[in-house]
Formats: C-alpha cells, structure tokens, sequence
C-alpha cells in the first residue's frame, strides 16, 4: 500500500505522484525526464560531492544570466542537446537544405535590401558575394522568400556585442526574391570566433579539454509562404574548426564553397536553398 | 574521417569531443549526463517550444536562488534526486538507521545541552520526550555519539526561517551520549510544513497535480568516531502527508512511535539509532 522511496523504485514512486488529470503531455515529459535523470545518477553512483557541484554549477550558470547573456542556451549547445532539438524536430527529405542552431545573436526586422547590396557597413573584412536561388524540392524557383541573413564583422563579434563600436545591423540584411528565386548579396567571408567563455559553461568546456570557438559562418534564415522555414549557417571548409564545432553546428551539406575570385569581390559563396512545402 | 552531429550519433559526436587526459571520473560523469539527457529528448521528441519552456524555467530557477534560498536543491528534493543520490551513497546492512534528506535547514555548531533538556525555546507546541540509544550493529552502546537534532516549531517555520521572531535555536541542540549510550530531550510534537512552494519549483509542482508538504519530522545527525554518520529524520506516524511527503523523506523504519503519555510531557517518542562501524 505505502510507496516509500526505495533506490529500485525510485522512479515508479516519484511518477506515480504525478496528478490524474494533468496535462498529459506535461506528464510523458516529466515522467521521461525523471526515469534519464534516476538512470543516470544510478549508472555513474554519483556522489555526494558529485551532487553539490551540480547543485552549484548550475545556481552559478542561472545566476549569470540577464538580457544580454544565456547561459543555459550556451549549456544545451556545447552538450549538443540544441542541435539535437533542432534535429528532431526538422526532419527533411534528402535533398532539402538541412538546419542548424539559430544562435542567440539573430535580430528580428533587419532592412530590406536589394539584391546586390552590400550589407558590410564598417568596411572591415573581404569582401565576399553570396548568391543562389531558394527553390523548392523539384528545382522550381520560390518568388517572395525571404533571405534573412547576418554574420560576424571580421573581428569576430556581431554587431549587437558591440552597439557602441559596429553600424546598426552591419553584415545584416533581408531580400526578397522576384519570379527566378535568385538571391545575391555581398558581405565578408566570415571568421570563427569563440562562444562567450568566461562564465561557467566556459570553465566547464576547459575541464571538458575543449575550446570555445565556432568555424566560420554565415547565418540564414529562409521563411516562405507554404514552405517550412529554414534556420541554418553555410561554412567556410577551410575553417579550422570546422570538425569540431564548439556546438556542434556544422553538417557536410551546410560546408559551402567560397571561391577566392579576386574580382569585383574577393571572394564568392554560391549556395542553393531547398525548401519542402508545409 | 568528420564526426559532423547528427540526429543518430548525437550522443558519440558530444562525448567524442572531450580531451583524452581530463579527469577521468569527469568524462565517465559527463559521458553519461549526454546519454541520458539525450535519450530523454529523443524518447519524448522534445518540442522546440518545450526545449524553449526548459530554458526558460532553469533560467527563473537560478535566478530566485539567494543566500537564504536554493531552489535547485528544491527540484533536486521534489523529482527524488536528492533521495536518489542519499540513497546511492549511504547503503547500510539490515538493522542499521537508514539515511534521509538532509534539508536546507540544519545549523552548525547548535548549543550542547545537558540530557533531559529541552530544546523548545518559544513555548509553544505539544511537548515530547525524545529518548532511546545510540548502539552499534550488535547492540553495544556507543559512548561520545553526538546527537544533534532539529525541528521547525508548532507553526511550521524553523528558527533560521523567523530570525525575528523565534529565539535563536529554537527546537535545536546536541547532546552527548555517556557509557551507555543513552540520549534524551525534551522538543516538541513537530508538524508538518510545506517547502517553499512560491517559486517555479513549487508552480511545477501544482502544474504535476502534487502539493508541496512534508510530513511532520524530527531531524537527526548522529556522528561518532569510528562510524557512519546518520542523517535521518524520525516521522510522526499518525500524519496526513505520511504517504506523499514532497520529497520523497519517508522510510517505513523511521516513522517513530509517538505515545500520548500526557505525563511530565504530553507525547513520548522512543527510538534508538543504530550506527554501521567506518
Ligand atoms: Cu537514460
Ligand atoms: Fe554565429
Ligand atoms: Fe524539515
């Protein structure tokens, strides 16, 4: 009749806690975590000790955070567990342009531009031009996607880490695609630059024998009507993190070329976006 | 030759990351944390908005946590981890004191009284007998065994939690055991007492259907040399919580006589520890 604690049963009697008539999707959820949570103190015996560093590392890492700082969004990427979200849940034919982590420094509203413009606004960096098409599945171009890009400056830091320093929405911009889906913009060839490391998730990744940096990308966010909107980066290859991505962004199809032309820009990335329909 | 992320080999790709010559109880530990935390996402198909709503809540956990407050040994209490890992790491042969929580609440260094004295500072509450014996395995009394206990008083609220209202060690003391092992004082009846339940710890717990109380309790840490300190609670048979304490507490070898005697004291409670040799 009692359902005391045991160390056996220890998640049957914390789940059966859990009210009749309670959100059932809240209920599969808890009742996943708990059991992972249980198996994992089990499988290692974790310790006391174990157990008050825990307690601690993640009072610091919620403590640290404000308007301007996620820490526990910087936890989920460097243990994988953002790109494994995001994998989840946007499964897509083979063929289609893959997704990655959003980032924390996308900015919602950036201008329209033209296609052609250039959305380098403090003329540090080379310069680079992006361009390809947004097409769906079978190869038709898409009219009226919506190419929503930014990056790095060639310092490493995107404008809103820097307000006092960078132009408002420098290497940001959104294009609008006419009937033959083509998109062209000109940038700079992005730089790898590290995530913020000064905090726990930081001192966390040292211990961890691992560095903080990303490899070189360009965002994107591609949204048209009746299409799932993508959220992805294309990479520079010859990045030297490129196989190890401090959050584990990179995918083969998402590595893109960047063609040194040393023409009207020095370099050129030509990318094709391939979105499914809703 | 890439070990780029992907949906299936998540949990390779993260732990493959970690340096070859860190600690190796770290990597076993963070090793296993990936695993399970991501077979939990991948088991339930963790939602984008349900990943945002975890963040989200971490971020809220951290940030009421204070120097009177630590609402992450709050989750840890209320999902049983901290039951768990008590459990894990305090696994004593049949007969000996069983081990709970160790709750926010204890105070170091509370005053050592004589035997017989009573703890109960502000008069209020029905009076109890504490008494029984600290022995060993085998039934041989142990003398010099440090009997330092706790309660809140008769409204609920321990002393630390009142500054200025209840005295200063209110329901506390330690008492030192002669040859024969024996320890008595004079508390109080204790009463049940819900965990702070205003935070995002106790709204999860209304959202699961579970209310925030604990059954009423007596707390005990007893040390000696050469043994295993126990920290343990005795539970008041007759309490309404007895089957669904918030945290997991309960033992069925610590719910504790409690006679009504109506003597020099109203109740009596007898219960002898019982200590595993280091
Ligand atoms: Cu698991
Ligand atoms: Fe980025
Ligand atoms: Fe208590």
């Amino acid at each position: 009749m009692t359902d005391y604690f045991t160390e056996e049963g220890s998640v049957e009697t914390v789940n059966a806690r859990m009210g009749d008539d309670i959100d059932p999707r809240l209920k599969t959820v808890m009742g996943a975590l708990v059991k992972h949570l249980h198996a994992f103190a089990k499988e290692v015996e974790l310790t006391q000790e174990e157990w008050d560093f825990g307690i601690d590392f993640l009072t610091q890492t919620g403590q640290i955070c404000s308007p301007e700082r996620q820490e526990f969004i910087l936890l989920s990427d460097v243990l994988g567990f953002s790109m494994l979200v995001d994998a989840i849940n946007n499964r897509r034919p083979a063929g289609a342009t893959e997704n990655t982590v959003f980032g924390p420094f996308h900015v919602a509203n950036a201008p329209i531009r033209k296609m052609g413009d250039n959305i380098c606004l403090d003329g540090k960096g080379e310069s680079c031009l992006f361009t390809g098409r947004v097409i769906d599945i079978h190869g038709e171009p898409i009219k009226g996607a919506c190419v929503d890009v930014w990056s790095d400056n060639a310092e490493g830091f995107y404008d809103v880490q820097q307000p006092d320093i960078q132009p408002k929405f420098n290497n940001r911009g959104r294009f609008i695609t006419e009937a033959d889906g083509a998109y062209s913009f000109v940038g700079i060839k992005p730089v790898s630059y590290p995530i913020p490391d000064d905090g726990p998730v930081g001192k966390m990744l040292g211990q961890l024998g691992r560095h903080p940096y990303r490899p070189a990308h360009m965002h994107f966010m591609v949204t048209a009507p009746g299409f799932r909107t993508i959220v992805t980066h294309t990479f520079v290859g010859d990045d030297r993190y490129l196989n190890d991505d401090s959050v584990f962004g990179v995918k083969e199809t998402l590595v893109a070329p960047f063609e040194h032309v040393k023409a009207e820009t020095e370099w050129r990335s030509p990318f094709d976006f391939v979105m499914v329909a809703e």
